[in-house]
């Protein structure tokens, strides 16, 4: 285990934004069978980023919502359907749709469309943070075992500052969920946050960034 | 779970090529503390990929080894500190080297050195195996949670095949190791392969490939 | 001047996509002032594109059509504005659509949003041309000097056959597209063709194509 | 033309790096056939780049240095030598080392190597730029109408400041060098500098650095 002693850091570090993860139309529709697994009380925790969402846009926090949109003749697959996901979020069926209602999705809202599990491959992702001037990204969403956390490994190592937030993220299994959560704690210390926790460093960071327009 | 019936998938698609991720000389040197925690039977575990390379050799199958190295002024560690690691793999200490003899390594191997976890942030993995015409990556060394998954994660994403050697990777702990394991099946069903299996499924090709030459 | 003896392309090599890049409804408005300069003629040499379109449907070669987008904010220009062009783009503008009318443009076919000028760039244009198992890019669109060039600049550095359609490319001027034919044909000598050559290498592709799915 | 009224940029924006591209041994040996062609002048111009880094180390400004190096095997060449270019820069080949004398290069400097012409294609080099908090790039080396236009393009599209030494810059002709430079000047305006306006500018960045540090 490390020994030496290193810098503590803050929940958000720099300029923060809030990216919700493919939390899409599907999540709140009732399916005997799903294309992809999920753990129990998946749609409670999605239905809670709406709170995060909310407090973000009070505290001028952007948000930036990702969608994984797959083309309808499935050309853009790749290896997703070796393994234990069946074909999923084809473009242009309404389930496939960002969950607009439940997130109070706004037709001005940063929308990333992406094809794989990160928000960072082959996706504009990064172009917007750089153009937000974006240091940290608090996360919520799913699956919490793979695109969160394979999200969350990009930008750790794109040296961005990475929260997640345990309320609102779930996975493909309860077991699945909590080791994603372990390996991302692994990568940075305190990555793992309560929602409570992140509404809080959201008023910190707007009265800061109030006083600091005012100064 | 998925339904639909798919494509069963051979151990090695196509053409493949051995992966040794970060088996550098500190493997197998005793410390008292690590910079990086390992499970028990680790460095057992890191030497048993010698008998994959010595079959690959064997095979023709290319052989691409990954080592982790950071600038002494540790100006390239990103957000690296920010968790559970210590300062590790700089450029110079001998612990970085590549474990040589363990090995069997070659002056004329191919190299990769990287400054973060996947072996395809930030080199030229991707142009070389481009350039070898390689369709399946068989993975071995270390840490199973973490270069090896995240590897894993990224060529998965750029759409080839992974094979895992279990008997040949080792995780920061053994739970760790596991969850890694079973992520990586997730990704793609047939993942997770013994040592045994892939040294047959090496010999296979490589008659293929001869009866093909000859053809 | 390179002196060894090198192995002759074909203009097509392995499978062909068509790339279609920028042709945008802006392009067949008469304007005043351009956010961007324009060589005479620029609007023709776009409309000869549809005949490379229609060819490529009738041989079965995908078409892939690049559509320059900005956000409304003006968050996503990184340096674009730093230089000779104005704000040009922008979503939501209907000058930003596709040429759906000039080029046949059909609601089924694939289109790429990128908000630079090189195709590759934070966008999933690779995922696409993996999928489709494509080696060789026959390019056409505009600027010749900007999008087409860095374009083809990025697709030679990933191993891409490259060539440009001569008579349907053009550029911010008369100068600046012919250097830069002169630059891509540097990196790949024959990258320069004709349209009607292009025509002949797809009816050839097409009946080869032919021929070995009926062997 | 662009009409709108853009802000006016400085020499140096946020903090510098003077990146040395691709000024090797084999510039300074005379060589009757050349496997690349360059424009007469072509060391002298090289030659010239030994004041920018001296200055540069004055006034604190990190110096990263680039290297074009390919595998014996010749298996990372891509579509390299489907071009203008013949077998260049192997690995190993004392032709293919940093200009070590005529740079003053020393065995602690930044050194990234790369396998295309880009900078930052296959790379650390934006793992680099990103420890150090690197804003503007000021380019020196060669070719200016390959490595150096599209490293000042991939570097201008992930949105840093671009700079171009016009001394100390050369290309495979000198029609292709004054195009290559054209086409910078049209992406960022101001992008051309003469070797005395960056000194200067160097200059004034340190004394700035210093008064802030003295604040």
């Amino acid at each position: 285990m490390a020994t030496t002693t290193k810098r503590q850091r803050e929940l958000i570090e720099g300029r923060p934004a809030l990216i919700v993860i493919d939390i899409q139309a599907s999540t709140f529709i009732e399916q005997d069978v799903r294309a992809i697994d999920h753990m129990t009380g998946y749609a409670e925790r999605m239905a809670k980023s709406r709170v995060a969402i909310d407090k973000a846009r009070e505290c001028d926090i952007p948000v930036i919502f990702l969608q994984e949109v797959h083309r309808p003749d499935l050309v853009d697959f790749g290896r997703e359907l070796d393994g234990s996901e069946d074909v999923h979020c084809i473009e242009g069926d309404p389930k496939t749709a960002v969950a607009v209602e439940e997130l109070g999705f706004l037709p001005t809202d940063y929308l990333i469309r992406k094809r794989r599990y990160s928000a960072f491959f082959g996706t504009d992702f990064e172009i917007l943070l750089r153009g937000l001037g974006i240091d940290t990204l608090l996360l919520c969403g799913g699956l919490t075992d793979v695109c969160v956390h394979y999200s969350f490994v990009d930008a750790h190592q794109s040296d961005y500052f990475c929260r997640v937030i345990e309320d609102c993220v779930a996975g493909s299994s309860e077991q699945a969920h909590g080791y994603a959560l372990q390996a991302m704690e692994y990568l940075q210390t305190g990555a793992r946050r309560s929602l409570a926790e992140v509404l809080d460093a959201m008023d910190d960071f707007s009265s800061r960034d109030t006083q600091s327009a005012q100064a």
